[in-house]
């Protein structure tokens, strides 16, 4: 039987469900695929600190060259994180004409293109389900079961820190710096917890994702990011009244020959699949041209559910299945649309004074922007206080929504900053 | 670029599909994987019938052995549908050195075995994405994506035509025999429409996952299937109020080293993300040790859905990629346990006379058969009527509930015939 020798560079939580998820089922995958997976070395800066699993101490190293240049070693398996010292790695890696799997999708987004470009160079191949979804093997479906497809939208819950705080906020009715504290102390966000809830993570995904369905190297400042820190309690409520649940979505379309691409909160129906994907679990919602609607749900992060992925994809370079930099490369490449001129649907959370034409004098900024008014719910009004009102509007493009924000908020009628968000309707 | 010439068996509506697709989408499929899709041949007893694509005349034939036999086609795409000539085809084409794609469960699910070792033998791959679920890419999820895990269960709604009738059952507040009368005229149900509703279809794709999860040849005889035929409405509604919604559902799950297998009307709790799939879409709930919970959610059949499934196929063959008959082969193969050993929750729904000791009575038989009693819900009584009552059981071994309901039929304060059906906690 043919036997894989894997190289871990990085012993953290994922390399460590990697070891085990190896040394539990190796045998069982030995006999799907007729090849045995072994650890052959494992690097990182600590290889004292016990992670719970067996591995024998001769395995161990602190030199990750050590790892990269040993000829006994077949694939490459990145988890150190971070740009810069995890893309030396890689490309060393790759030149050596070592496969390489990794979870990395910020370095995927940020130097995705010089990397598919050192794979194709070489022949060995770059292998990244983990790094969208986590065990979800989304990736692949858009690779090889949608292969026949012009991915006409991706619609994702990509953070699982994100969606546990929204699930928790709408289930117990709390703000959002409670949850995230929380959220920290139990593990399921980190500190800093920028990265996951300013929506740059969710970001690296979809950049991830756009280039596998449209071979676009698309740009992080190419489009819209927000995530949802200081989210308030009250736009979940006002969303459910309005039969909306509200999730961080990152939206990837093509329309007219061009990729529409943002990632915000979003209102998403409440009969909607996504709408039902809750606590930290991911999910992608893809749209194709021949298969119609599809979902790909599981844990987007996590030790094991990680490492799934992971040794999905050790398998397939075992098997000396190329991945995909080549298609990458030579795919058909659409450009990005500008955020200002893509159309959308948005959810106006406005403080009006109580005055009798507060209503009257937003809703002219809205038409005189060319942007109509689909529904308007006044709540509680308590003569004297602030009002809040939430209006719906019809698509719009971007440049006039933003234009009229930035009036609505100089109108005398109207205190404190408006909230804004997307509402997602899944048409066209 | 490197070409590949497809032979088509069957040109139905799927196989005009495939056609359609590759014509839209040939050169894209090319770009991402650097092989050419063509069409070159296609054999039906009916070629004069226009299906609504272009197709040269000269490629159509009625003699399907020209196609299977023609030296210059690479790759047989089996849709004929049907066992005993089907196979008889694919076994011819798998000798010939052909790989095959299929999209016919009941061939895999009564024949797989010959057609696994034909496959092996020959050294040409058998691949049939298209026969579970439609166009969802599950079983690659299954086989690529997860093979590092022990599939520990999995749930499906495999049947779309019965998931349509169920859906348009509850929102409609009909019954099913107008709603399948319904689904034929609109052609979501075939006529005769046995397959579907009996469970058989269900059970075919059932048989093919769990060869993949578990390796095992499971016979159709080997465990419990039952259709939605004749449902009442009043089932649905009972089940609502209860906090369920019913489907029919594929349970497959490893117990001690044992499969758990069967087909049947089940409640599913409304929270459920299985409870969220509506009208014609399929999904399948997997869990896997590693990666925890996983749904795939797509549209399990129609002429396009399955077509991006075949294509996903022929691209797999043509990449040279072998498939998973020799997995299917090797893959430890577990025991099927008895119907009669497998534990279950119930839902029964019994008419009783309207006389102070009914419910006792029914609640002696399932004590006395070892069956707890979790909730009983009665409804409108008026003095001198049947009054419907269900009881929910905990769980209990199949041999124990089949005697309880002899016992409970043959009582005088029970009317008619009692209705059974699973409860489906996803619990262990």
């Amino acid at each position: 039987m043919k036997e894989i020798k894997i190289g871990i560079l990085g012993f953290g939580t994922v390399g460590a469900g990697v070891v085990e998820a190896i040394l539990n089922n190796g045998e069982l995958m030995a006999q799907r695929s007729g090849i045995f997976p072994k650890i052959g070395k494992i690097a990182d800066l600590d290889i004292k600190t016990d992670r719970g699993v067996k591995v024998e101490a001769s395995l161990l190293t602190t030199d990750a060259l050590a790892v990269i240049d040993d000829p006994a070693i077949d694939v490459i398996v990145e988890l150190i994180g971070g740009v810069k010292i995890a893309k030396d790695f890689v490309l060393r890696a790759l030149r050596n004409g070592k496969p390489v799997v990794t979870a990395n999708k910020a370095l995927l987004a940020e130097a995705g293109r010089e990397l598919f470009e050192a794979s194709v160079q070489s022949g060995a191949g770059l292998y990244f389900e983990a790094s969208v979804g986590g065990g979800i093997p989304v990736l692949r479906a858009l690779r090889d079961g949608l292969v026949g497809n012009r991915i006409k939208s991706m619609y994702g819950i990509l953070n699982g820190t994100c969606n546990y705080i929204l699930t928790r906020m709408e289930r117990e009715g709390l703000d959002f710096d409670g949850v995230l504290a929380d959220a920290q102390k139990l593990g399921y966000a980190e500190t800093p917890p920028d990265l996951d809830i300013d929506g740059i993570d969710t970001a690296h995904k979809a950049v991830v994702l756009a280039s596998l369905a449209y071979g676009a190297p698309v740009s992080m400042d190419a489009f819209t990011i927000e995530g949802i820190r200081g989210l308030s309690h009250r736009e979940i409520e006002y969303a459910a009244e309005l039969g909306y649940r509200i999730k961080l979505l990152a939206v990837i379309r093509e329309v007219n020959g061009e990729i529409e691409m943002r990632v915000e909160p979003s209102l998403v129906p409440k009969g909607h699949l996504l709408a039902s994907v809750h606590d930290s679990f991911n999910a992608v919602f893809v749209e194709g041209d021949v298969v119609g609607s599809t979902l790909y749900y599981g844990r987007g992060a996590g030790r094991l559910p990680t490492a799934s992925a992971v040794i999905g994809d050790i398998m397939e370079a075992a098997a000396g299945k190329g991945g995909c930099s080549e298609w990458l490369l030579k795919h058909e490449a659409l450009p990005v649309r500008g955020a200002n001129d893509i159309s959308i649907r948005c959810y106006l959370r406005l403080a009006l004074k109580d005055q009798p034409d507060a209503i009257a004098q937003v809703a002219h900024v809205l038409g005189k922007n060319k942007i109509s008014i689909g529904a308007v719910m006044q709540k509680e009004q308590n003569a004297g206080e602030q009002v809040p009102v939430v209006f719906l509007t019809h698509k719009a493009l971007e440049k006039n929504l933003a234009a009229a924000m930035e009036e609505i908020e100089r109108l005398d009628v109207v205190s404190g900053k408006p909230v804004r968000m997307a509402i997602e309707d899944f048409g066209g």
